[in-house]
């Protein structure tokens, strides 16, 4: 909208999320997804080709906690009738990273560049739509009351390997008083394909980490005294097994720069 | 049974339901009833005069979690369809407790001397039902383990006053791993009218116990390491309560000698 001549400061947040997603594929945004379009499901992607496909299908089934499967296009296909006939999955995600035999090479903001015949995309659950439940239902999540990404580590968990993929855990963590923190398990628990409840709270070296506060990946937040530290296994462990298990290319979103889709958070939800 | 003229010793834990009653209900057993009748609902009793009958089923209403209702007599009638047709309520816990003016004055087998024409008897339920349904779940609950006394402790959370009823939550305690822990959230919470889900995990110091390894009633239990104190409402608070405030008569069950119902546990289960 032009106001005197004068370009209207761009603000996500209002956007619905049709002109939202609009932007995003003509890459007019490629920020942060965190808490846009809200109530709608944002979505971890990973994308292989098609001969990895079959042994990261697996490791999803062994590992649904961390690996909550949404959906699976067919290989070189890049929509999913399950999450929204108009989304584009090579181009409506804010942002991509390309990895080649584990290792990071580039960010993109669509793939129109990588997009190949033979690529599967696979859409995963993410944190946000039980962080949403969170806040709906009055806790108080800290890394969003502090402006934050969510703090996340490296564990000791070994994950069930599946062909060619192993590696361990990603966790995530919110700092809870008990109380809250048993609310925050009867919560989550309703949002299986959102990781739903934690896999550990309390001693943060019980699962291999040694300082809270030097978080692997994201920022670390405060834990005020009578809190506990709670965590969730985090989608962030698919990038992690990539790293260790070297498939010549995959390709992910950005971390915070989800995969917006037409599903309601709530149609996640059990119970 | 009567074997070479030398009687069998008695096995209650062999007892169909309604044996065990009928031994119950002639003063023959008057022992705890853990792990008798499996699956069966246990109860706690709180039996007042009808005077005070209102006041007490106020403070059921405003104290969910440590008194959930099962069901109230008729003034002076010691039966209760939704329980069992054929359960006498004044005779069929194995022992009970008389207090007058808040003071514990006796234990009787039966309430033969006792029952007057205006008691009123609450039903509540008793975590007896959700140790049953973690133990199904394959979680160790330490005070079966060990057979001892639940470990139960006076806290400084108030319950809500209601008329003449006031004083604070009595809690039970049970510890488990942080992952058993959140399993046993989960279990619990299905379980309102058995106490629902915990009220409370970790510093005991924060809802004013001041020594884990003292319980104020039942027996202590070991806490390993790695382990956290998990701590429910418990249905010890109505005693609390009635000290507290004095009624001129109130009769209860002894301590673990619980009426065994004709419900299922699993008939108490939500979700």
């Amino acid at each position: 909208m032009l106001v005197s001549g004068r370009k209207e400061p761009f603000v996500p947040q209002a956007l619905p999320l049709a002109e939202l997603r609009q932007k995003i594929g003509v890459n007019a945004y490629t920020g942060s997804t965190s808490g846009l379009a809200p109530g709608y499901l944002q979505a971890n992607l990973v994308i292989l080709p098609a001969d990895w496909a079959n042994d990261f299908l697996l490791f999803c089934q062994r590992n649904p906690v961390a690996c909550p499967l949404i959906g699976v296009t067919e290989p070189g296909c890049p929509f999913l009738n399950d999450i929204g006939a108009d989304i584009d999955i090579s181009r409506h995600a804010p942002e991509y990273h390309v990895f080649y035999n584990g290792q990071f090479d580039t960010s993109v903001a669509d793939l129109s560049e990588h997009w190949r015949d033979d690529l599967v995309a696979f859409v995963l659950g993410c944190s946000f739509s039980f962080e949403d439940a969170l806040v709906q239902s009055g806790l108080t999540v800290r890394n969003i009351e502090q402006g934050r990404n969510v703090s996340m580590y490296d564990t000791q968990i070994a994950c069930q390997p599946a062909g060619r993929f192993s590696g361990n855990l990603v966790v995530s963590m919110r700092p809870f008083t008990s109380q809250d923190a048993i609310r925050a398990i009867q919560i989550t628990s309703r949002y299986p394909k959102a990781h739903g409840a934690p896999v550990h709270f309390g001693t943060p070296a019980a699962i291999g980490i040694s300082d809270i506060n030097t978080p692997n990946y994201g920022d670390a937040v405060d834990i005020f005294d009578g809190e506990v530290p709670v965590f969730w296994a985090c989608g962030v462990t698919p990038q992690n097994v990539i790293r260790h298990s070297k498939p010549p290319i995959c390709i992910t979103h950005a971390p915070g720069k989800m995969l917006i889709t037409n599903l309601l958070n709530n149609a996640l939800s059990v119970l």
